[in-house]
């Protein structure tokens, strides 16, 4: 079973809208190798997991990771959401009646046309899709999961480099900080998570000298992602397990699989996080779609509840 | 953020295994009107919600319903794994070495080429994947999110009928008792769904009249789902709110929105559940393909943990 | 403008209703060579159609024929729908009441499990789907178009071509009568479309000296073919024109492109047809999913409308 | 049966080719909530229809809405294809010879790489293509039709609802007349069929209150789409029945769903519609790519015909 | 640039007909994981290969490999052929005239509707076709080519894995001597390649330890295998090379990458193989399709050449 | 079997980088009627050929064709990695330490967000991908093959004169001489495959009297397609035959099929071609990807291999 925590995994820090951005993220959340993906692929090898006793740290690692994933798919999305967001600069003031839009004429959408994906404004209301950066639907035939333990965490490992090496070129296409801050927490939580199966494949007998992590990245050169990691957000993995049953300690500590001098840690529960936040009407959007008329029978439903529960 | 609990929503009854069935249990999961859309779908509209404090316990709402989905996902998949395991009924023994498989030609997976779905046992280990009954993947293209609140309500309702009408279908294909223990849960929480939409938008202003629930059927016709209504599960929505922070019970009490006499409930936490199990070896599929050796270094491992933590 | 008139093109032959014959029928609805291949593909053509007055009778054949391939989509969507109705031999009846099906934990529709396609019985209710026989969804990538009159010609009697070998194929897979019928008067169509595309592609210059029609068959083999083809099917092409504007009859006429000693023809109208007829109810599958109180409601709708009109 | 008349169902006010703005209407042809889905969607719910003959209304319903979406598949293709058309500005003239493009490596189609959708000038030939805004082609998966009627009425209308709302969206975000004109006769045909799907789910018992039409807009903000509105388009549904045996009508009458005062009612016929026009040549795609040769013998056969006939 | 030589790369074991097994085999040819997919793969890699001249070998490591594939592409679309080959045992003879299928009402290819792919008989004329075992059509998307050496390498270590382990599944599905002749010949080279793979890593720094191959299998539990093995197939990589140019073996030579005493060596050429042959024509599947005046023609054309030739 | 030979099959002429165009041309390699397809439909064609001795050098036809067509792909994928690369014009040298990139925060992979494919940055590393010019992957669904000879070759020629008008319109696209040196080359040998095709039907009889070649063209509008017409590569057809074995020559001889006073000619070999040529790293792709370390095990291993063949 899950339970949800109403707070995101980590700041979304503010800037302009940028859809073009918002698109390019697209891939990082409904990619081949985004986090809709790495969250169904480790849920998935959790659910059909077989072995012993043994084995049972194995599964829970990637139930601890796979859980961490549902929380990345909430923060990319969130962020993609803000970065879309208001980004064709409607002039109209959102307290103003629901059809203001394109009264007498206006054509408030038209940045639709010509940047990023049009979908987001089409078919969705300025939020985030479950596509990839050229709107390619997520597809359920990424999900790998052989049943072949090492080769699981051999794809498990593969996949989180792809991740990262795509999120570092994410980086390098913009510079809005809405963006760099999601994909570089994004990118020091991929090393942290090459860092787990890489230790997991070592605990089977595997040397990985010295090609890990993949790409070789110098973090200085990445100021946001360089904040994280003098955190040790690179070498602790959170468990996020509610009643602490979780036994994927027992395979993640000691030295790094990198051999760069750090340790890996886990932690039972979760790291504190940020409030969510509700975002705005668009009524260009029509959404959320509610009128006076609505909204009055929303607050009357509201006010028999205090009454009801007083 | 998310967390996870070692503990499945529901207990699956025990049965011989039965590939077919698992079949026809696929499109609960991987289906476009299975688990893993409903849970896409309401996450989605959660993350992208928008509207000002008033609607707050719309958006709770969802992400509630949404949360309560992906342990739907968790359990059938389970369901499906349970079911598929064992169903060539290989004749050697777990404890045997890992290649007893095709020892000197034998043919051990057979019944793969003619029951159920063939990627169960040649894809994946004979456990459960995120396709539908006829095997094509799932995909995101199924996600509805107009952003627009009453039309998204309208869809989920309309989404919750539907996958409660195809799941009274699958009941009627199969009388296998881990099939029906499952599927027979989803109907009532299926039920419990189009109850929490049909009241959202009674607090809109529609009048739904003796229409729902959909599909109209009289409870003791299945003894299964009559046992869990008896029980009240269908009137009851659990809002899986780790901090308590959810407001969804505010249009979430009163009258049930179907007119039937009952009154509908809301629980910030989650229902007890049962203790998840692990799976059995399958060498026949190789997995989890662990050999001598490899069992050997995981053992290693586990002992010096015991003695650094010690 | 289209209009509808409530009679099907041919008559459907009854016989036992038989799903895996159904689904090989798919292909001829939802394949990639189906019905919905040929109307899409030739109305898109019709659409976008180019050049000046002369051109417009190779217009006219693109809209003629697209606007017959609508009423084949009908005709065999319907056969699919006879073919699967009733085939789980439901013991119940169908006037009792609507949950009746699953009484007690009865398995009315286990039949689903392994014959045909289980989307017919689990997503549909023993009716015909937009897929092919392997359960593929039809797609608009199928659609050729390229605006080059000589390249769409010939690709559209090719097109023919393969459907009519299909369906062949098809006529060899089973010998169930309501599935001949319709087959039958398909490869009669198929033929006679053939013969159209290959008279346009002579009118500019093409001499098919013996290779059409392809395939190469002897009527006589097929004893339904035989009987439509006595009756000059093959030879004559409806145009579907309400307002008698079509000018393919210019292009249409004089001796068949295959010379086989026929002559083509063309009409302006359409054949006479036979009525439509609506398929019985179906408890097991919920559909229509009328109960009593709902069934009320319509006869009070239907007796209000004939005082009002009275 | 169906049947084809010579004329468009609206006209099509004349502007600037606009490749952008055509790509933001194919959705409305081509994407999971155009024309093309609701077309199918109601044919395949008119094929398989089941019920007795109380329920006959319910089905001429379908198949009455179902044809005029042919019609309305016709109207939007045929205007992305003028907006497509001569977008390019090719600066030949279209009585040179036919392979003027490129003469001497020119590049008169430069334009496709940055405007709108590739595919119209590369794989079609100036014209509109059965996929989405975003180039996904249109997928038979977009069907719905569960067989229980109340699901598939709710459907509909939630699909209707959809449908308006994306086109609301399209509307403000292109300003060119010519997509104006049809998207504003679409978002009236939309809302009536909205009004026609409530009234159906009314005859058996819901009360929409006030959350009806969705979105709500105020129709003189859109000033092209208060001018239908009041010629009364927005009221009344023609049900393109060739044999005038629809009894749509019965179900389909008294006060509109919407409770704004107006009534709904029924045309046996088809609205008057304008004459449909040919495309001109665009010997830059090599459309219709006839050359003086073949032009020739279209003459020839031409003249033939006349002779034969004469 | 490619150059074919008219020798399959392996003999294939002549057996009964098996169009279940042959629908296995699919998987191998047209699955995820499968020749297609590790063709393609590779040829990208090499296609789009960075790196100064010391990166050369790994480029040519790669084209080698890939090379190698489409050689087994043919092999396995071959001994797919040839298992569908004659299943619906058609009573005719093959030198009847062209219609014997269906004469009289005849139902030749019942077998399809229930064994293996429908679209063996009714898509293809009993040959192969590039989809998996559960008809997807191969996807582009399944090419993984990020362009970071180190992790082509580890993906396609573990692809040759999960080939290698499918293929043991596909193994003990099947007893038929066709299917497995060409299945172990595949294992065999999959371990080869397996080995390729990680020796490559080897050179960059990993020490791989005790896990590799996956899967772990005993060569004498599948005598095919054994035979193949024991003939140094699984340490040996043929280049391909036509013009002796490829510097693959400066990276594979010494001790086995799996530590197992063996000893990889590399060959410029191919393996001898075997003569390519002709299957036979399947009149009721109108394949090839030429009747008697088509072979005439075929006949005269051939005999002109002679005299022209002569 | 296939061998490899390390040269392009024609010269690409150098030219600045461009991505738009680069992304016109992957309609060329990865779209429905690109060379990917071709190549997978004549290899599909050879490999499941039948019919006896006679029919041969059809056979042979289709595997000439089929293995020139992997060269093309090999062509048109290095042609579009050359556009595509060194397009974001990164300032660091690439003699630069690895992580250069977004050194500080830089930015340099901007012009992702507005030019071509966004996947060519970002899954890619500024290489080819298997995929159209709208993003859509290549699928299997596309391959043709009926196993009817005459319906096949009908479909080839009709998809080599789609391609070759595709191809026509990408040349009016761009005037990027590396683009258009390739598609010229592709045009050409396009048009020697129509003739090929056309030809094989006229030796089934045939007359295509003047519609070919589609589309009509006057070569000396495009220079660089005039040039290689002039040396005759529009009538020869290259038969890529390692051990001298192919028949095709048969059937493919004498006057062209088009009327046009050429001769048609057959070759057993292949063209001369031009070396391939190594791509450069890009470190902003982290492509290849290897640092110092890796640089200096590289170079271990290479010298090792030097003293262990010395």
């Amino acid at each position: 079973m899950f339970m949800h925590v109403q707070r995101l995994i980590n700041e979304i820090v503010p800037d302009e809208p940028d859809p073009a951005a918002a698109n390019a993220l697209q891939e990082g959340l409904g990619g081949q190798f985004g986090e809709m993906r790495t969250m169904m692929q480790y849920l998935f090898q959790s659910f059909n997991f077989r072995g012993n006793g043994q084995a049972k740290p194995y599964r829970d690692l990637l139930y601890g990771v796979g859980t961490e994933e549902i929380s990345h798919v909430e923060l990319i999305a969130t962020t993609i959401a803000r970065l879309v967001d208001g980004s064709p600069r409607y002039q109209g003031s959102s307290t103003a009646p629901l059809d203001e839009p394109a009264a007498g004429g206006a054509t408030p959408l038209s940045t639709a046309l010509s940047n990023g994906n049009i979908h987001h404004f089409l078919v969705g209301a300025q939020g985030a899709m479950p596509v990839d950066a050229v709107g390619n639907p997520w597809s359920g035939s990424y999900v790998y999961n052989s049943g072949n333990l090492v080769l699981d965490l051999l794809y498990n490992l593969m996949l989180e480099s792809t991740g990262r090496l795509q999120k570092c070129r994410i980086y390098e296409m913009t510079a809005n900080k809405t963006a760099r801050s999601t994909v570089s927490y994004l990118i020091v939580r991929d090393q942290a998570h090459e860092n787990v199966y890489a230790k997991a494949l070592e605990s089977l007998g595997v040397d990985w000298g010295k090609v890990l992590p993949i790409p070789k990245t110098k973090a200085e050169r990445y100021p946001e992602v360089k904040t994280l990691l003098d955190q040790g957000l690179g070498e602790k993995q959170y468990l996020f397990s509610a009643d602490n049953l979780s036994e994927a300690g027992k395979i993640l500590q000691g030295a790094s699989a990198f051999k760069d001098g750090t340790t890996l840690s886990t932690d039972m529960g979760r790291p504190e996080g940020v409030p969510l936040e509700t975002a705005p009407e668009r009524p260009e959007e029509f959404a959320p779609g509610l009128d006076e008329a609505l909204l009055q029978l929303i607050q009357a439903t509201s006010e028999q509840e205090l009454k009801t529960s007083g």
